[in-house]
């Protein structure tokens, strides 16, 4: 069986390599192609049955659009912007990529840490300019420090095992505590955690529980010197309490973002004009490995709804 | 007791707070400051009975300026530039400081791999200026890579435990294979280690079995795409092999260093031009951590000996 048509709305074509997008021309009889901002989308979800999105998700609207869609494959994990009671309650499956990204974020999330905390990048380029005394540098370890991991998932388990590897003292909150992971990570409530971690790691995804979570009474309450490391949604976050707290300069906060879905323009420039506000492409799921993990799941979600078996179905 | 003149030659005066100084000055009824090229060495050490020294050492000529010499404390671990043979054949007791960067200097071994692997100072530079798409960025993991440690002593090991907890394949040479690591490192002679390891660690001590143990056919053989990173002496490496191998462009090599007698001027200029070739000032041991440790052990191994029961010796 194959798709009649298969739509793709805001996926970058230079995510995909060619290698897979043709295997996703297979299995449609017809594929197309369109950003997330096209005024072509009505006209051609009309008569689609397969739908391809990005971080960009599937709301009512678009949904509601396409009356003939029987499948939505997300191209990520998270599936925050996806309406998927709504979608599922019309009969459409959702599929989304879980797990691609756990060892790639992860490491990200220690990566952007050490560079900030040993002035990494600093080092390397005036080093390349010039013989440099280190006597002007200053670094700290992780070791022995409170480390905070907030929403502990695939990727925030594994944040947390490398910081505890690394021999922090490693505390996290979710929405219940986990008791078969007592013995290496201390649970807290999140206002108690925030108070003390030398180091907060945020990865939660995004849903109605927990949009606006840090909101402008934790984001003050976050412990003087403090680096807060930011790999999910900004929806998470209240950037007004941020913007105030950044401009106090007693927290070092690095986030990674791209388009102008994960932060505007205008919030943007706010945040970026501090020097403790240190920002990123979104890297976190841009390494070999995960990049073919994610196209390969993404292909044989596709293809196992098809077969009558969807793999990875959301609901 | 105190010492009658204690004098410090080629300690840079930043690196010491002035707080140990002062701790350091009532240890001494005379306490003298010499730059390493100082010309007023000979006639400093003719009465002295102390020498504190860094990384410049004290080799035979500069002992034999000093007839009184009772003790030599180095502010550092490693004493290869220290001819402890020649002291101790003198009666004089020669103390390190050891261990007080293993964290420090390990963290940074990650730290700056991770650097590398995930292109963050362009990153973070690019992402400051304006947004930056993440397409023209590529990744690497270290979980699941071939990860070899070169010497396994306090920092080498503390190294192999961070990439074991990485999820890396790790594997080491050492003089003599270690049983109690068994379970989690792998022994492997350095040739065959260095032909399939996509990242290595050099951590040796400098000593006449290790100088020049990466000559140019073990330049030659490392693996294509490899990352080496390098915290040790310089002197454990054929430049000119090193410099050869760059070139060529396969594999990249990171290394740290403040002044010349880590590498001079035209060397330093000549593996500098290499754009796979990445330097650091020694910031291996500036953490905040590091830095306490190293001043209090430097202090109390002077009282120590002072009081008649030394600690730190080496033989």
């Amino acid at each position: 069986m194959k798709f009649k048509k298969l739509v793709s709305v805001g996926i970058s074509e230079e995510i995909i390599d060619k290698k897979y997008w043709d295997m996703l021309s297979e299995l449609a009889e017809e594929r197309v192609l369109l950003p997330k901002d096209s005024d072509k989308i009505e006209e051609e979800l009309a008569n689609a049955d397969g739908l391809l999105v990005w971080f960009n998700g599937a709301d009512k609207d678009l949904i509601d659009k396409a009356p003939s869609l029987k499948y939505i494959g997300a191209l990520a994990t998270g599936v925050g912007k996806i309406d998927v009671a709504y979608a599922t309650s019309k009969g459409i499956v959702v599929t989304n990529i879980p797990g691609y990204s756990t060892e790639a974020v992860s490491e990200l999330v220690i990566a952007v840490l050490l560079e900030n905390l040993r002035d990494l990048s600093r080092g390397k380029t005036k080093s390349k300019q010039a013989r440099t005394p280190e006597f002007d540098f200053s670094g700290r370890e992780i070791k022995g420090r409170d480390f905070g991991v907030i929403g502990l998932g695939r990727i925030g388990t594994r944040v947390a095992e490398l910081a505890k590897a690394f021999g922090a003292d490693v505390y996290y909150w979710s929405r219940s505590p986990k008791p078969d992971v007592s013995d290496k990570f201390k649970y807290e409530e999140l206002d108690q955690m925030i108070s003390h971690c030398d180091f907060l790691s945020i990865n939660l995804a995004l849903n109605h529980e927990t949009e606006g979570i840090l909101n402008a009474e934790r984001i003050a309450a976050i412990k003087d010197g403090a680096v807060v490391i930011n790999t999910a949604p900004l929806e998470l976050i209240d950037l007004e309490a941020l913007d105030e707290r950044l401009s106090k300069g007693t927290i070092t906060f690095i986030f990674d973002h791209t388009d102008p879905d994960d932060i505007n323009d205008e919030w943007l420039e706010r945040l970026r004009k501090h020097d403790n506000c240190i920002t990123y492409p979104v890297l976190g799921y841009i390494t070999d490995e995960a990049k073919t993990a994610l196209q390969e799941i993404f292909v044989n979600n596709a293809k196992s709804f098809l077969s009558g078996s969807p793999t990875n179905t959301v609901k």
